[in-house]
């Protein structure tokens, strides 16, 4: 067993039964206070450690890390690029300080002076400097659900859906952390029985259930990862919402697949939870039939069981929930799509994001999209302030949470919540 | 006009009359020498000048640049970062600099000792780490030959192609430097005839011939950029082959477009010419009819003359020249591309790059890709060594040359040169 995911650890700072934030999680992102750049911080309960403190205080000095700077940076690229060996080190380290065997560290009152923040008092910037991007097409049911709607009911799932992880590069420069707020894009759409577009805000912006991984090694043009060693590759996970404008995409997108529909802000939560901290939380994936080419196998189990919720929150009104899905339903796991992005021989960077594609579930309740959820708008979703959603309104905001859980462990990204701003004035 | 243009001026520096880099260029790169890092460099004829020796000898003093450091980074990006009034006073002065008026310069021993390189003697790398990289779909005539071959020959364009400036997302980490050899690429492709794909080198690897321009001036998350002032945003020009794997691009392209084609190595020219370079070769691009929507209609010359060309040499062999295109035949010009990347509000950051997709031209000659060329490979070239090329073999080297002229000046960029290596053995 990982020694910081030990489930019988306790902290000695406040963690709520609930909280995503036990002492066996130990997540890392970029918080900043007033006036300073930022620094890399982990959490425990409702308080942010800067890590940079504790490494001047000479609390990581046993591990001999190989550059100490890394946690004054304001991006994780540097400290993830440390490798895992080292990188689990601290977060080893950093379960044994916060252990409440640890009396020494509990009475330090430079490192509660010094490094102890408040969540609520702290800003959270982007976690990594995004490298390369691709958006990933690997739940079955979304698929099926969108080749319903769009192709063909009969053959939903195309041809080579079952054969290859289907994705596509996306945009890094407009993905955002959590709180940043996004303003309704505008584009072309091609109006029901028009012949010729026509420039506006989108009509039908939706958001898409997705979580992404990191990657935190690097590989050189020409080389490929194979399945069995992909997870030395993963550093860890976020959630990721992949807005998107249904109009703007359904015009803009044959032949050569999603742009603008897409490119107008991604947000993704703040903290990275390590793959390591979701180790209890293996699963075995759906079956995969008909059978993958070789490159593609694996053994053991490379689906994860997180619990993942969209909730929409109108402008002064309560959250209504609108889906509960679950990672565990992607039929290509991260191992496979980590090795089909390389098997050309497409080189990996530190901090490039690999998101699912949106995690859709069996029934109805579990689609991650308005677009899934409504069935384009015919089933309009109720809101528990009496309103109904066919797709996102101005002034909506969308919260997106996900968590393990068993009897001993609850481990979470937190939340990822965008607030949306009505098109700005040309 | 721009002071660095002007035709009559003459160089101390050895220009031959075929060269590209005659002293009315001045454009940007990296070089490296033996046992150091890279540094900012320009070209006059075959002499690479190391721009930060220039900058310590005091040679850019009178331009109180915000920041000299920017020459002693092995990328271009916070050299472009310091904008278009600072790079364009830089390019002022090394014209001034090397003019043969300027006999204290000729006679400086430091400056020749020390900034001096013989092209021949340095290794070029890539001149900026790209952000996001985008690749347009912008000549008529090159979507027209695709549409033909592989959908409906009555309807080649699709219908969004006069309307959109059609793009999508590339993969940035394997965009390299001219002379970086790449392996022919492995991947998925589905026989003839097959209902399950097999697992194996490309057999149809072929070129794009592209040009793409570098961002040198960002934007904000919700900004646009408008076709009168996209050209602010627009640092510079490179020669872009686009490598493409034809069978794995067929099967795996429906619905989101091209993914592990295209990412195994996308080669560029060494040097940056800068846009104002160009500024003498400005040209009427083609009639857009329909009328496009309002945001991308613009005024004047926002097109280029710049003849393109490709050649393949077999190993050991004479090259043949397979492709003579033209920049001028892009339906889409720049200033409409980068406008429509930002009208939903996507940010662009400096060291973006934006290609132009493939340049085919109204002739058979001018068609700038094997697939075109042989048309499905169906008319092979012949060569100057009595071989035939269908696609691109292991071995061969793909040579992508381009330069603009007049009766006065030739503004070029060198080449881009690519060796095809086997495919890597498993």
């Amino acid at each position: 067993m990982i020694k910081a995911n030990d489930p019988n650890r306790k902290s000695w700072i406040d963690v709520s039964k609930d909280s995503d934030f036990p002492i066996q999680n130990i997540p890392f992102g970029i918080y900043k206070k007033e006036g300073a750049q930022g620094a890399v911080a982990t959490r425990i309960g409702d308080t942010v450690i800067d890590l940079s403190v504790l490494s001047r205080l000479g609390y990581f000095d046993h591990l001999n890390l190989e550059d100490t700077s890394v946690f004054e940076k304001c991006r994780l690229n540097d400290f993830i690029g440390l490798g895992k060996k080292q990188t689990n080190a601290v977060r080893d380290a950093l379960a044994d300080i916060f252990d409440s065997a640890n009396t020494k560290a509990a009475s330090d009152s430079d490192l509660k002076g010094q490094a102890f923040y408040k969540a609520d008092d702290v800003e959270m910037l982007m976690p990594v400097e995004v490298g390369d991007y691709t958006d990933f097409y690997s739940s079955k049911e979304h698929a099926t659900n969108v080749g319903t709607m769009f192709r063909d009911p009969d053959n939903a799932l195309l041809p080579n859906w079952k054969h290859i992880p289907v994705g596509y590069h996306g945009r890094s420069s407009s993905i955002v952390v959590s709180g940043t707020p996004i303003h309704r894009p505008k584009g072309q759409t091609l109006p029901k029985d028009a012949n010729k577009p026509v420039f506006g805000p989108t009509k039908l912006l939706d958001f898409e259930l997705e979580m992404a991984f990191v990657t935190g090694k690097q590989t050189r043009l020409g080389d490929s990862i194979r399945t069995a060693e992909a997870e030395e590759y993963i550093f860890g996970l976020v959630l990721f919402n992949d807005l998107s404008a249904r109009d703007i995409q359904k015009w803009e997108y044959v032949p050569l697949g999603p742009f603008l529909a897409k490119s107008f802000g991604s947000p993704i939560s703040p903290w990275v939870v390590t793959l390591e901290a979701f180790e209890p939380f293996r699963v075995e994936g759906p079956k995969q039939e008909p059978e993958v080419l070789p490159y593609l196998k694996f053994d053991g189990k490379k689906s994860y069981d997180i619990d993942l919720e969209v909730a929409i929150q109108p402008e002064k009104a309560e959250a209504t929930t609108v889906c509960n899905s679950n990672f565990k339903y992607m039929y290509w796991n991260m191992s496979q799509q980590l090795t089909h992005q390389s098997v050309n021989g497409c080189n990996i960077n530190v901090g490039d994001m690999y998101a699912s594609g949106t995690i859709s579930g069996p029934d109805k309740g579990s689609f991650g999209s308005m677009l899934e959820l409504t069935w384009r708008g015919q089933n309009p979703v109720k809101m528990a302030d009496g309103t109904e959603r066919k797709f996102i309104h101005d002034h909506d905001t969308i919260i997106m949470r996900g968590h393990s859980k068993n009897a001993n462990t609850r481990i979470g990204f937190g939340e990822v919540k965008t607030k949306i701003l009505p098109a700005k004035e040309d």
